[in-house]
Formats: structure tokens, sequence, C-alpha cells
């Protein structure tokens, strides 16, 4: 049969910076520039999720899509759009809020839930910029 | 030698809608949203074909981009542009115009045709909306 | 004081077709070329309605954008998304459904809406496809 | 002689909300709705600044770009970007950061000093996001 | 009745340089920075051309698209595609092909032909880059 | 552990054509086009260089992004921005500059820089236009 690969897109807005409280600023800035700035800066990023499949005979479709967006809804954008990703989200913590590491925390996030709906997820792919990007296929 | 992918876009306008006509419109509705809406909805169709190949080592070129271009409108832009996907096109009969099932409809109308010219089609992309996206890599 | 404007897009995808009952196939093909095709196409209107005023004091802004946002929605979006034009769109009924008639339709449902909000409609935007558009600023 | 607009893009990456702190969090949520989230969150804003003037007619351009890029990003793009606009720059203190306020502000840091170099500001428009835009003409 | 600005994209990809002859190549690259390399450089060129008038009771457009996109192409379009602006050329010879010089130009080349089809032409625009986008209106 | 692609997104405006010296005006057209045209045309290209590894757990980085950008920047786009490609890139010399040609010529010169510094090259993406583009992935 037929494997297919459904890409959603869906976007947050979010404030974050690059930073570590046990170094320095002269450090901080030194690693991460003007990332590290103090009051945070902050990216409107884009979010798409590929989730691989056979399509339903009778539907046509790998995945009901209202479900999948549902699923992206609450499990990510309600967490990281109009927040802090540093302060605000709980999934995120201890970690540094590095496009990577908001990638693979998005990963782990959905991979379960989609998992239990028949479909398996592909790729997580989030653009912090029009120039930087990144792509995460799981551990 | 070095493999390389060329990626074609091209574009369509179509009509279509999703429903089936043994299940009642509640049914309908409840599987497929508004895109089950009775007197049909449209969309900019984007499509993008990805051919791999080595280079001709005189004209540098994994494929007569002008023919490409020729195939995938012969083949599949000619049929699907400014028609009904559900009435209007042959190779769709039949089955539900997901985009899922568009994209390997696309893959069967240019994979011989392609391979006829030595080279090989590696994936169809399509995006519905700029929301929507499917990827096909073939059986 | 500052007059600002301010420009909201929203998208909406619809099938239509450019055609007149009282015409010969043949002319509808020769005066719309494939745009009169029988069977409908379709396309993912883009619509940017601007609104211009001062910013309030208070908040900073001309209006309060989800009220903008719903609007929009309720006036526009709702009836045209995932519709026929020709068939399903009261507010077009007796027009043809260029998109230069959509974008003035659009803007006789929005003006007394937004003034009533103390607030004034400037430019109404469509975008039918990436290379054709209009711009409306009233009669 | 012919008057030419030219239209020159900025980017700046920030974080900001929108909240009066003499408001209860509740009547900021009802105004403001998620903007109001206290610990911030942010956009990739776009800057696109419109500078009218006849060209040079030995030069054939309106403004040396180099020159008016370099006031682009020492009035206004150093200032903001990968900074909070609530809490780091000094010219936006007091205000909302609307971003009907934040082309308000933009305007002022750019009309003098493009006007000083013999050409004229026209308009500053602002992407907060793919859906929300300002344009500015001036007072 | 009802004005409407019609807006259609093309797009071209020409070779080009800034440079002066009767300058040294040390004044040159001070003035022109590196669009002064002696050996041209080029862009994918966009234009967008705003054409206004009443549409047509009968049709509901303002112009004809397909006698608009002909006009374009024929005056326009065919001269640049692919050719170098400061050699092949004809109505650009003894002027910088700065990006303002070639608005006007393209203006220059389409408003009679447009007049004489009945219609107006408003707005000449031409994006060299995504950063960089002139806009003339006529003399 | 968890291995991630980073894309960053760099740019060029060059000349070039597709011709053959030894092949007749005629031949070359045949082949190639109005891209064969003597004089040049040019492009605004986008590269994307995509590079996987793992995230440094301290910094969350896959690589120093200031690092690759400088990378780019220093081995490619300084030797091809506002350049001729036929004419002036040592390391194009020779070969047609096909945008084939172009991704691998990339490749060559980022592969070992980027080696040298603990992270792997995975694809070069080219687009010459918004429909054409080349992906490459190494020999």
């Amino acid at each position: 049969m037929a494997e297919v690969h459904l890409i959603r897109r869906e976007r947050f807005s979010s404030a974050h910076k690059l930073s570590k409280d046990e170094w320095s600023p002269e450090k901080n800035y030194e690693v991460f520039g003007k990332c590290a700035n103090p009051n945070w800066h902050g990216h409107n990023y884009q979010l798409f999720v590929t989730v691989k499949g056979e399509p339903d005979p009778e539907t046509g479709m790998v995945i009901d899509l209202k479900l999948l967006k549902r699923i992206i809804l609450d499990r990510v954008i309600e967490d990281l759009d109009h927040r802090n990703i540093d302060l605000d989200v709980e999934w995120m913590k201890g970690k540094m809020s590095s496009v990577e590491n908001i990638a693979i925390g998005i990963w782990e996030r959905l991979e379960g839930e989609i998992a239990s709906h028949g479909a398996t997820l592909h790729r997580v792919r989030v653009y912090e910029t029009e120039n930087n990007i990144i792509d995460y296929y799981g551990g």
C-alpha cells in the first residue's frame, strides 16, 4: 500500500533568550551573541508537523486533519503561543530554548499522542526565522 | 557519480469536495467538515515534482527542464487546472479527491513518462493550502 | 493626531467560474478562457482588509483586533469559505464572480459594520492567485 | 521630473506584551487577550520603509541605498532587534507597544534623519505577523 | 461607478551592473558598492503592474486579463527576461539600470499601450530583491 | 542521542548563462533555450545549507550559528554574490553553471570546512527561481 506524508503548519509567537545563569554576561554574549540579551526577544515560529501512514480507503486521508490540528494545538501551541518559552513552558524547564531543543521538545509532546491515533510522527520542522530552521526525526 | 534532485514547481487552480454519495449529509459533515459542502470549493494547488539523476556531463542538467515542464503540463496540469477534480478528471474517477489521493494520482501520471526519458521520479509534493501539504514517494 | 492604517489578512477557499448563461460556450471561452470551464474551478483567496483611524491613547490600537477579525469572519469568510461563490453566496447573486466584483462585494459587507464601531474601511485587497490581485477603495 | 518611491525591508525579532499596570489582570486579558500574558511573547517583525524623491540623474538612485540601510539600522533596528520593546527601548517608554505605536515610533526615529539627506520619508509599514500589518504615513 | 485597481504580477531574470564608464573603478565601487562589479550580476525581478478602471458591467473585469498579460509580455518581459539590461535592452540604453530607472522605463513601455485599450496605468512596482522595491506612479 | 538537522538560508545575486563555446548558437539555443542568450542573465539565488549533528548539552546548539554563517559567507557567498558565475568564480571554471553544478560546487566548498568543526554537511539546496530548485546530498 501507499505510504504518504501529511504536513500540517501551525504557528506560535513566543519570547525566549539563550543564556546560562552560571555563566557571566560576557561569556553568554560571546557564545550566544545578541540572543543572550537579558530581557528576552521573540519570534514568530512556524511549526511543520509531518505524519506518515496509509490513506484510509474510504476517506482518502492519512489522519483526520481536524484531529491532527487539535492534537497540535492542545499539546504544543496552547503552551507556547504568546508565552515565554523560558518561564512559562513546563516541558522546556531546564533546557536551553534553542530551536533545536524546541523541536525535540515538540516531538516528545506529539509522538505518543499521534501514535495512539494510528499514525506515525515522521518529522518536526521549526522555523525560528526565515533563515534558521530545524528538522528533527526523533531519537 | 553525483546524484542530484531537481525540483520543479507548477500550479493548478481546481474545484473539489470531500463527500461520499452513500453517506448522509450529516455523516459527511462529521467526517469531512466544511470540505463536504455540496457545491464544491477550491484551491490554488502548488505541485513540486522531484526528479533524481546524474547531471549530464555536457549540459550539467539532470533532465532537460523544458522537457520536464512539458511532461508535467501535458500529463497533470492540463487535466487539473481550472477543472473540477471530482467531475472532470478521468484518472481521479472513483477516488476521494483528498490531497493524499491527488498526490498519488499525480505520481502515477508522471512516473512512467519520466522514467522513459532516463530520469527517476523521486517525490510528488502537493500544497492544498499554505497549511496542508502532502509528500508522496511512490508505493 | 496620527492616522494609522491597520491591515488584517484572512483567507477563504472557494469555487467559482466566469461565464454568462446567455452566451454560447464558444463566446464564454473566447472572453473568459479556461475560467469559463463549466464545472467550476477554485482558488485559495487571500483577503487584506485595511481600516484607518487614530490609535486609542489608552490601548494604542486603531480598532480592537479581535473585533475586526470577528467582523470579517462573520460578514465575509463564513459566507465564502469552502463555498461556491456562484451558487452559495447571497450577496454575489446576479454578479459575475470576477475578483473585481468579489472585492466590491466584500467592501459592501464590511463598510457599514466597521463604521458602526468607529473606524473607517480604507481598502479591500483580494489575491485570487499570487499573480492576480484587486484593490478596491470604495465607490 | 519623476518622483519615485523606494522601499527597503529590514527585520527585527523582539519581545513585548500589551498590558497596563494600572489595570487588573482580568481587564488586561479582556482587552488585549493573550497579548497580555505577563512574561512577554515576541515576533519576527518586518519593517518596510518607503522613501520618495527623484532619481539622481547620474546614479539613477533616489537615495544611496547603503546610506538608507545604515540609517534604518542605526536609528531603529539596533534598538529593537533581540530586545524587549517594553523594557529596553528608550523611545517606546511610556507607550503601549502595539504595532500601531511601533510604526509611529519608527517614523519619528527616521523622518528627520532621512530629510537631512535630501529625501522624504513617505511610509512606515510594519508586519507583526503575516496577518497583522500597520501602515503609517506621518501625522 | 466603482473604480478598481487590478494588479498583475510577472517576472524576469536579468543581468545588469551599476557603473559609469567615465568614472574610475574606485569611484564606481565607492558609489555603487558590489553592484559595480565589472562582469555583471543578476536578479529575479518581480514586476507588479497596477491598472485602474471600472469593471465592465457584463464581464465584471477592469481589463481583459489575457490582453493585459499579452501587453506586459510583449512590451516588457520579452525584452528583459534572460537578457542583460545594460547591453540588450534598446529602451534602457544610456540609462543606469538602477531599479528606479527600470521601473520608469517599464512605465513608459506600458502607459500608452494600456491607455489605447481603455484602461489607465496606475503604478509600476519592481522588486529587485525581497528587500529592495520601487514604486512608480508616472511623471 | 538526538540527531538534529539545522538549516541556514543565505542568498546571492549572480549573472550566468548556459552555453558551450564549441557549439553553434543554434545548437546552444536548441538545448538551453533563452538561458543561452549571449550577454548573460541573472538570478536571486537562495541557498539552504543543512548541517546535522547532536545538540551540545550545554548550549542546545548543533553548531555555533555565527560560525556556520561565517563559513557559508567566506567559502561561498563572497565568491558568488554580485558576480558572474561563469567569469568570476574560480571553483566553477570549466563547468556549466547549471543550478545542479552550482549546488555540487557549493557542497565541495563547504563539506570539509564544516566537518573540521565537528558537524556534518547533509544537504545543499539551491533555488534558482521560485520554480527551479536543486537538492544535493553529496556524491
